[in-house]
């Protein structure tokens, strides 16, 4: 990797930093965030404007240019990957060690006495904004919004914001319709007294009116806003999108329907005059709903007095409960998921002793096996596929610089998803095509002990998954080993693999309680720097548990895996798990073979359910 | 318990409300909340405001009384408690429940345009301030501060402010002197770059002087503020207590001292005038450290661009971390409170059955015996006595009209502890003198599991409390049991036996990590309401523990019981216990049996020390 020579274009940056036409004032720095105007995680390549103007591409960074420096700031994940993709112009400030100074601390620093700050609204959450603008303030600088990018209007070669055709998903797929989707959606707002929720999540907008897209990579959406008010429903979309006869038909667009579910289809770069009249509107106490994560322009739209801001919004909440159409999509998802794995992994086994395999080669190959399946549509993340060392760079993605070639000697770790129009995969597994040592299925044993842990846990209706996250580590612990991310994360269904407001992490006490019918990534791990990475991955649904005294009619709740891929019983170190945890991975294979072998079988794949029913084996304890 | 009739106190409240004598405007709402102007948990009775104004006494509830109205905020533990105590002038506003007003709510609701809502500044902390204050404006309302406290000016009999002589200590019970906690306090203070540092905890005055006294009962603390400059130090207290000679030489305010270490002593009254001078001297850049939690008028009295807050102070920090001296002299307080209570339990067993012992005698028996050791001072909270249904109310204080008798067919909760000169004590056991059922012992099993899954959990350095919750609830959670507390709690060295900044709860999120020599309670329990509640709860200490791969040595922790009675064998139903946990009970049995039993024979208390034999034989596990 080289570094991009960013000299010029700092140069122009800082020119039009200067320029009335952008500017009303001159700003004498400019900040550039990771984000879209949606918040996502994955974005857009139009929206990569940080990577543009800095050479770094990570996912996560953010860039500040004033009239004589460059600044980079990013997490210990990318230190290595920023320090070679960017060029001397920038100071790389690493977050997270002691002597690195926050972006406010630094901008009051460097800047001259009354500066002005320039950063697009839309890109920056109101919540940042006004974190940001107070420390300014209190230094005597002022955060200032710049309406145009500025970045924008530098980079020449920008490519299109997507605008790719929309996917209906009818009532088979998604349990309940748009329609009946806003009817509980403004019996929420009625309850907290709200008369408008603005959708700005890119996900939120698809699950409402159950459409898919593919503007963004991994994740199946489309660039789109929605405002929804008791009577009224208006959808900020682009393109000819909406020209599309299934399209129209599924939205009932040219129905005669009552006036409360007709949909105002309106261009996306209207959103802000939009809102902007509904904040102007308004009488007293009719209050907008928004997430508090919502961009600072459309935030600032509506009057403070008439804002109603919460962490979650009442359709992230309800868009994490999985309905049965959605369950049972999920279920067939990872059926097919699995079935490709089982193909993959007994490809592997042959081909890895040849010497020939590389990691983006396995990585190739499980997509392929993947696409053979109905229904799949794309990956649901970049395939993580690592071998020796590789593993335990936990984000690791490979290149052609650190592709290693699969051996007999290296534990090779797989985690990786597809996105199926009935449900969205995500699993890892990590297999050993030689024989492991000793310490690597201890290792490995612990993790299985401490995802067991977390699987088959009981616990009361209500509890939120943070305080499950220490059973993940509990077995690791007792020996002195730990792994230094969450232990799982909530799965969207044929939508975003990462996704609010549960999941099962040490990081987060503000998550949602768990209730049945949520989906959750369940992902102990161990990584040894240097030498191996660890990790057993599966999603999970929450369903209710049958206990004893049912917790005085508060109910019981426990997880079901959805995920039906063989845990590899040569990488187990038997005699480490209880005699309850060896009946779990027994119990656990047996219903692979039923469920994942019947579909093999009827595939045709019969190599596959040779592997696969060797592979699930139930396991022998010592006595 | 007949109401406190409060119509003549509510009128004269109503009056100085409008008196310009006490209010430079009228008040149409005054606000008492419980607590003191040091934001203590224990408060003395003439900071019992609440309870002279309404006739309430439990711990938490904030009384707001208008021209019309008044009404008291309390919580699920005591509805029933307020209602009876209070006359019909009250309205009782059950915290929790989903159709009761926040205060804020509520006063907007009742109140007239334009009001004011006054409250004593000292007793509301800046935080809670600042919450209340924004609500009231942004209903066109202003709080504001009554500087002198409304109630007390028509609290006629008010008891005097304690003041009572101080107890120094010496090097052997403290480990570190004043002056090098003051050393350090410093050097936290220059990383910090705070000029000023206000110690407005009561424990925490008391901890860093090394000075211990008796004005709030249980507490070993005194009414004082010190406020610590990087070359000054200044204590506010009153009375004559700093004329006794122990204490100035103690304090070494007759010798010739460094500047920096002479302590000028101020009146306890003075500390806002005094920090008002502080605060207008400052330089620009001097910041003044103070707690989140101190008072609305010491936080005012800086001005806000010099205010420096943290939830936890360094000393609350440096306070829970106990050093040798500390820990030898809790382990030495704990063996002579286990002496007491093998004397109790043993004189239980003879007497119940007789069916003369009520709840308060045993409680007062167990003072008796406590009472009995050396360097004994106290009691470090209310007992709690209590047998059969009452066992299941958690903060159940045995009193004349529900005092309960001792029975063979009923299971006895005692939780209880002291104050001696050289530790703090709190223990909970859970006995059943005749023979429990087959329910009562597994629900009693399933809390042992709970406090051996907590105090034998080897868990890395720097791991939050919060943590290990899950841990003391995982086998209860398994057959659908739970209890609606925490686990645990900080323990002071003869000091407040809650303290902060650790923990073991789900409740919190924000607790400090665990260190090695940091002390808290591990407190599992059930409750069955209208039966039987069940408690099992250690005094534990943090300490390294050994494990194999030792966190890549960050560290490995785990817990060492200082409480050494007792678990009752006969309430256990052994074949719900794994080996590993019989083990840790014969081994925690054979170490109460050492410890306590030679202090038992040294104390020439041969009947007890039977006793104690007798109960930790060990279990012998069915095969």
């Amino acid at each position: 990797m080289s570094p991009k020579i960013t000299t010029e274009l700092l140069k122009q940056l800082r020119q039009v930093m200067k320029n009335p036409k952008y500017v009303q004032e001159p700003v004498q720095a400019y900040i550039v965030p990771s984000g879209d105007a949606h918040q996502s995680e994955y974005i857009a390549p139009c929206d990569c404007r940080r990577a543009f103007i800095s050479g770094f591409d990570g996912s996560a960074g953010t860039a500040i240019v004033t009239e004589q420096h460059a600044a980079m700031w990013t997490d210990g994940r990318y230190f290595l990957q920023a320090a070679h993709q960017m060029d001397s112009n920038w100071t790389l400030m690493k977050m997270g060690l002691k002597d690195t100074p926050t972006q406010e601390d630094w901008l009051v620093s460097v800047l001259p006495e009354g500066s002005k700050v320039g950063v697009d609204p839309f890109i920056i959450p109101a919540d940042q904004w006004k974190r940001m603008s107070k420390a300014l303030r209190s230094a005597g600088h002022d955060l200032v919004p710049v309406k145009e990018n500025l970045i924008d209007t530098i980079w020449t070669d920008c490519p299109q914001r997507p605008c790719k055709p929309l996917i209906t998903l009818d009532l088979s797929y998604t349990g309940v319709s748009w329609r009946d989707k806003i009817v509980a959606l403004r019996s929420k707002m009625a309850e907290r007294k709200v008369m408008w929720f603005v959708v700005t999540a890119l996900d939120e907008v698809a699950w409402l009116f159950n459409l898919r897209g593919f503007d963004v990579e991994y994740n199946p959406v489309f660039f789109a806003y929605a405002v929804i008010g008791m009577n009224t429903i208006r959808l900020f979309i682009d393109g000819d999108r909406m020209m599309d006869p299934a399209v129209r038909e599924h939205l009932q667009l040219d129905s005669t329907l009552e006036p409360e579910f007709k949909i105002q289809v309106m261009p996306y770069g209207s959103i802000l005059s939009e809102l902007q009249a509904v904040g102007a509107g308004l009488s007293p106490k009719e209050k907008v709903w928004l997430s508090d994560k919502a961009s600072y322009a459309l935030t600032e739209a509506i009057p403070k007095a008439y804002r109603y801001l919460t962490p979650y919004t009442p359709i992230c909440i309800a868009k994490a409960v999985k309905n049965t159409a959605e369950t049972e999509g999920m279920r067939r998802a990872h059926i097919k998921d699995a079935v490709a794995l089982c193909e993959l992994f007994n490809w592997l086994e042959k081909e890895v002793p040849k010497g020939t395999v590389t990691e983006i080669l396995a990585a190739d190959k499980a997509e392929e096996f993947r696409s053979q399946q109905k229904d799949f549509v794309e990956l649901s993340f970049a395939t993580i596929s690592s071998t020796g060392p590789n593993g335990a760079i936990i984000h690791y993605k490979p290149v052609p610089e650190t592709n290693r070639t699969l051996s007999v000697n290296e534990i090779y770790l797989l985690d990786s998803g597809a996105q199926y129009k009935d449900g969205t995969t995500d699993v890892t597994r990590t297999m050993h095509f030689g024989t492991p040592s000793a310490y690597e299925k201890e290792c490995f044993t612990y993790v299985l002990k401490g995802h067991i842990a977390v699987s088959a846990a009981i616990f009361p209706n209500g509890t939120k998954g943070h305080l499950l996250d220490s059973f993940a580590r509990s077995a690791l612990w007792d020996c002195g080993l730990d792994y230094l991310h969450g232990t799982g994360h909530g799965v969207g269904s044929f939508l975003n693999v990462h996704e609010g407001p549960c999941g099962i992490s040490y990081k987060t006490f503000a998550d949602e309680p768990l209730e049945a019918g949520m989906i959750v990534s369940d992902e102990p791990g161990y990584y040894e720097d240097g030498s191996f990475g660890i990790r057993i991955e599966n999603v999970v649904l929450v369903i209710p548990a049958e206990t004893k005294y049912n917790f005085k009619n508060r109910g019981s709740l426990t997880f079901e895996p959805l995920t039906l891929v063989p845990i590899q019983t040569k990488m187990i170190d038997v005699n480490l798990l209880t005699e309850k945890e060896c009946t779990w991975v027994n119990e656990y294979h047996q219903r692979c073979r039923e469920v994942v072998g019947a579909e093999l079988e009827r595939q045709g794949r019969h190599e596959a359910l040779r592997w696969l029913l060797r592979e699930t084996e139930p396991l022998a304890r010592a006595q």
